[in-house]
């Protein structure tokens, strides 16, 4: 089902209210200075698939069915559809300026337990691909927003989840019961759960068998029983609670969710316990997640080059002028996205149908992800002058002030347009670069430290130092030294 | 003069409230939330000045008087003079945080104008410098803070002062007295001015006769009649209004001074329309300011260094395991502090007897204070984790909650030590790096690429050309050729 | 067909010598000093094509004739295609450390003029496909190894090629007769020519109608009349005179392609005045260039982590000290290669049939060919020591000397294997990095200035603006400003 | 004495030939293919020591007997003196093109071992500052040139000398006689010694008592008995032996010295055991080579951008159209020449008298000398197009040969400059940056990993992260966690 902006808003304000920020309870998501935004980041998705223009983009057709849905519901089989799902990412961020986390994790996440199911199925005999399955044409049927949790509290980090103090520092099975399982912890840091309507949750690391309780996989909704969802606050975000121009209209969240005692009837539950395969969806998550992450800095990044051009001119001045930084801008945009998609390209089909992207790949564009937007910021910021380094101008209230409010707009007022104008580019700027709208790429979906070892994993040195012995005419076994040891 | 602590804030309180942010007027800077952090960091001079661990740094003897006088109110006539400018920059953001920019500005502008009027008077039989002599004098024995104003509004940057559509965008003198000049215009993003007592103004530009009304160059006390202050906002300053621990104690401010026909007595005018020297001004204050800039930024490189430290421990791991990020935050904060110290090495006594570091290194520096920090941020995000990245985590008012409070606490405690200091660590990280502690030095003092064309306009190509010449065996002779025209 | 390593040499031992290098005729190829190394390398290939393990690689169907051929003689019609195609180089990089043009350049020129004389016929009728077509299947037949040509003389850069005072600074028909065409002028830099049996011609840019008679594309003969080669020297290439162990037993050579009126009969002649087409010729050869030189460049630098390996351990010391150096190196590679693979992967058909790869991707790769590799050579230098960075070490000659060659073994000895060997790895380190085994990868296909420009061209500055426009929520038109005239 | 160039060529022909290279005696180095570039290099500092333009930077007055004399004699006391030791290197490779090693170690040593021998001295009671006296008293009146050596050959990196297989394969005492000592080993790639008439040695690392023999210092005629020196080859070096234009008439050599059982009398040993103090040589010794090595690669960019100019020209293009990548060039050169002087400003005098540098900052400039002058290079090549990239040119021969060489001038002329004059620049261009010109200043004087080691040592981890609490309020004290072990 392809719902329309209304449906969606009217099923989240149907919603029981689980969500706090600032020790205040947000009752409506869809009205709430502080989950409004991301509410209308997310309802702009619905609006483009229902428009000529982008629907092709943001709805498919489902494999089980035939029937059209919408895209971040579908199965993600083919190349195609998985430079698709790049695409339509980099699409959200142009729409909103910042993480529309709904469209991304969750759909991400059913593909990957796709894969990870068969696999279980296949050595263990159970049946969590049909339980899947059922969710999926369910989710598909009714068009939902799905987002996705991986991160766990994880306490200290030094330690294996059975070596902490706290045991719930890392989400676990707490009781396993006929019908179901009950799970304690939390999950930090998560996108959109303020839009979204379901939470898809995978275990946040590769475990082994002293952590089999960690490794659990499953889908509740957003209101479920024994679920609290604490926002995160972020650099500007108090604006989010003014009126005027120093904040956009769109908007991203980040929650902290506190499962006390949570129970996941059966048919929801994806994994329970097969701690082996927990390994598995790490890899083909981060390996799908790492290859798009990259059209997602591309797209905010696409913001940041209209937000430069627009500061140049607001300041008087041809963005020609900047035609190097500005280029430079687009260089690291197509960078992190056109490696993304030769990672897809790299990879292949797992056997139970869904894309794998490649991991060396992927988690390359990981390292790229977590420096180059750094420097397309900074570059943003240097076009925009001093206003848009630090937001360095007065607030609202100050330019509406009947003292000095005038003031204020003649000596801001520089290029052809109006003072709101200018301010609007460089708040607009600030927040992209230096405030609310800033997403967390960085370590979002893991570090790049962790992307460094896999590229290293993945590098055959052994096989590069035979080459390179042929190349030198080389016959001789040159051997790594054992390494002495400290007298 | 050297006051305690205790005189500063009495004397800032006994100044006239002419200071306004978010439409409110600011009566006492010491206790408004707007300012009180801003206060904070300059009262740690005065602490300074009167610790025998740093008095030596913070005061100095008078070059007229033979008196011990704080450092900031000082001429600087030797390179050791000067590189102590740079060691107590660095030392007062590692006090705060973040930029004093009270003991910065206003005491390069008493020295630049030592400078500049040593020349006027020289062509022009002026006074100016007699009139300034007096003022150190006053501002030494008062033992004032003086922040100081370059930067005008600058209307559209494309067109030259007198070009401009509204002349005022330009601060400039409108009116000629007997006894004084009237002047009006505004300074935009100007540092520190609410912990000020006074503010030492400078011309904006390097101007030619067309602009003559421009090149004007004066002291007045903060709150001079006329003269009306906006504080900027800034990503997360909404947090200095709120109780907690969400920004640290310390801060920065950045103004907007409007000055509306404005009298500056005779006594207090160090130029008024020469504006063949108003060049010299930019010149011999930025070739100072960019030399000393590097230790700023260092500075604050080094309480990240620290706060990246606290957060690898606070998540439970050595800081050694982070031995390289951190060895290159280093490297980057001893770059711009190392090259600065060149600039001045290689600088040289003007005939007034002021010191005036090199230009080309002064400016080359200023390219690496626009780009090596953000570097250094990127790594302490990087070593800190997501809750530094974007500050994801709840609010102060959220880990107080009677309901949820402890269930947070517990889940974000990592290390050994509480959850409070844990989150602490992150907030200063937060702050350095993406919060109302970034203190805009990109542009502060002029654009980056306004610095790339003096390293430009410095470098000899011809003479290179010729000894490349030389060393390649060519005796013809290579001329630039000339660029056909388009056809 | 798929001839032997023994069937090539000997096609070319039977070629008619037109080689110079250093003033000499050569008069075989496959044993003379200056070019039996880069006849080695290509060699190779066909062993490789024989080989078990690399057959799938270096053979291919023909999709004339269903037959197997060499798979650069092959037209590239899908993805999979053109990925082979990066993968071959990839490989042929390090089987010889450097780079074997003669299986890239030809091939992708035939595959480039195939889509182009489909578009050239379509609008004037010509039969050029035709002519093509039987030419690709006599050196499928054949399975030749064919050169490509376009770099030409150049002469004034600030000129078009009309305007040049001597009109033959690019190659240009001088004479068009009944069965054919004259040629006059030069291509430079030519790659593998020595070791190919076939040149084929492309314009060497995009021209209007002044220049018609540089428009012209043809494949002759190596040998043919009229056509003098002079090799190029590189920096360490007179060690290839010398026996011993100095310098690896492949290479590559660059040739200066010397045309004086060389007929070319009309059935080898593929453009000849069609100037509108040179450049889409030039589009989507760099398209296709540009996707896959990444491969190149990620091959030379698999040898080098392999060099930098063996460096470590004839050092006595493991590789795994220079873990992060050699994982830099590795990401480097894998950019290029992944980031080519993305340009490929956004590309599509031609109508022609053939596969065109992504022009903005594939450009904004050749900015990183053109500075990555510099990164990777630095760090093989940097693990490598002292001896790899310069060469700094004596030559073979004085190792066999009798009265100190024993003395410099015992002090060039320091890990476990013999001193030979490591000056072998050094030597190898020596010639990738600072040697005649660099392959010019910066300029060869063009200059990264270029590849910037189409990055540029390529990036909706307006469209971008207008999206941060709807995100600031900015209504008002932001028009870019006219440039006031200078005064 | 200040000799004459003729007075200093006169001197080295006078010495015995003990230098060998490609198997071959070299008779007199003046003359020699393989030496006398670079005692041209050499001799252009004895003409600049005559030329009134460079006297003050070549010589100086004696502190001892108050003489002038040449500077690279001479003691460096001040912070000017030793800011004139790296304004003078930087002439040097502005002259050359290269480096003029001989006027640059020998006089660093000498005085680095001034500040050594008092101490030793003053711990011992031993007279060795006496000796070092007469000996720099004789050098001055005599006015030589002193190379210096450190490298020792190291054998097996991961073992202390005395755990070496073979003890030889670092310099060491091997007897101990009454009126002097005996040393074997040998000292490797040290600079400049064919053009230089002594040679002063240093212990190549900081060792412990068990390496007591090897903590040596002292100096030796070139031509000592017992020394046999070898010359190592480096990429273009075998044009050295051509006519023509392929290569400059200056250079660089780089010996391998082999120390048979070599004789040193007691007046010219420096240091024979005090191990404690040879971590000091090295300390002192790096602070100020590392802070003037960035004059070094500072002066040879400097050439490099000329000859980037020459080749944009002979090109037929302004210099401007590559404005900014010249400036970078410059903004390279700058910041190791910058930082250098920064390192030396912050430095400070000894007790003996002897400046020195500032250790972190020194070091932190290797870093950059390790980096920045790759990019140099790779802009230099980027400017100067594929013939220079490669050197990418056919030979001097060719360009002479009756059939083809006219046709080559035709093809190669491009601006209104000869093609010779064109081919002389790229020739130049390609020495220095991919060929015999380029000086090996990454591993030169020690590797830059070793200097990041220095700066993370010089770094306050601890107190940076005390004053981070501060800051932060963190009142609770954070510990460095204990690392749990492996289970």
């Amino acid at each position: 089902m392809i719902r329309t902006r209304e449906e969606y808003l009217k099923a989240l304000k149907a919603m029981k209210p689980n969500i706090y920020k600032n020790g205040e309870q947000i009752t409506d998501v869809t009205t709430h200075s502080a989950t409004r935004r991301t509410v209308e980041s997310h309802a702009r998705a619905f609006d483009a698939a229902h428009d000529e223009k982008y629907k092709d983009m943001f709805t498919t057709i489902s494999s089980f069915t035939g029937k059209p849905i919408l895209r971040f519901n579908s199965m993600m089989k083919t190349l195609d559809d998985i430079m698709k799902n790049a695409l339509l990412k980099r699409e959200m961020y142009r729409f909103s300026g910042t993480c529309a986390g709904g469209t991304c994790v969750g759909w991400n996440a059913q593909n990957v337990m796709w894969a990870v199911t068969h696999d279980i199925d296949k050595e263990f005999g159970t049946e969590y691909q049909k339980r899947l399955e059922k969710w999926i044409l369910s989710a598909e049927e009714r068009g939902i927003l799905c987002s996705g949790a991986l991160t766990d509290a994880k306490g200290n980090r030094s330690l294996k989840p059975h070596q902490q103090a706290d045991l719930d520092v890392n989400l676990r099975i707490v009781e396993r019961r006929a019908d179901g399982i009950v799970v304690r912890g939390a999950k930090l840091m998560i996108c959109a759960v303020a839009a979204s309507e379901e939470i898809f949750v995978l275990p946040g690391g590769a475990y082994k068998d002293t952590d089999a309780d960690f490794a659990v996989a499953f889908a509740v909704p957003r209101d479920v029983d024994g679920l609290t969802i604490v926002e995160a606050r972020r650099p500007s975000d108090g604006r989010e609670y003014e009126n005027g121009w120093d904040i956009p209209e769109t908007g991203i969240t980040q929650s902290y969710l506190l499962f006390q005692d949570v129970f996941i009837p059966n048919e929801r539950v994806f994994m329970a316990g097969e701690f082996k395969y927990s390994g598995k969806v790490i890899e083909y998550f981060t390996a799908n997640y790492r290859a798009c992450i990259g059209a997602c800095v591309a797209g905010q990044g696409d913001v940041m080059i209209g937000a430069s051009v627009l500061m140049a001119r607001a300041n008087g001045l041809s963005h020609k002028k900047f035609d190097d930084k500005l280029t430079t801008m687009a260089a690291n945009n197509e960078t992190t996205y056109g490696l993304g998609i030769g990672a897809m390209a790299l990879g292949g089909a797992h056997p139970s149908g869904v894309w794998v992207s490649d991991s060396k790949i992927a988690h390359l564009n990981k390292i790229y992800v977590a420096t180059l937007p750094y420097e397309t910021k900074r570059l943003c910021q240097e076009i925009g002058g001093g206003i848009v380094e630090t937001g360095c101008t007065p607030s609202y209230a100050d330019f509406q002030d009947p003292k000095y409010g005038e003031l204020l707009k003649k000596y801001v007022k520089a290029g052809d347009c109006s003072a709101e104008s200018r301010v609007r580019a460089a708040r607009l700027s600030e927040w992209l670069t230096i405030g609310a709208g800033v997403p967390g790429c960085m370590h979002g979906g893991g570090s790049p430290d962790g992307a460094k070892m896999v590229v290293k994993a993945f590098t055959p040195f052994d096989k590069f130092a035979e080459m390179a012995k042929m190349v030198a005419g080389i016959t001789e076994d040159i051997k790594e030294p054992e390494m002495p040891k400290k007298p």
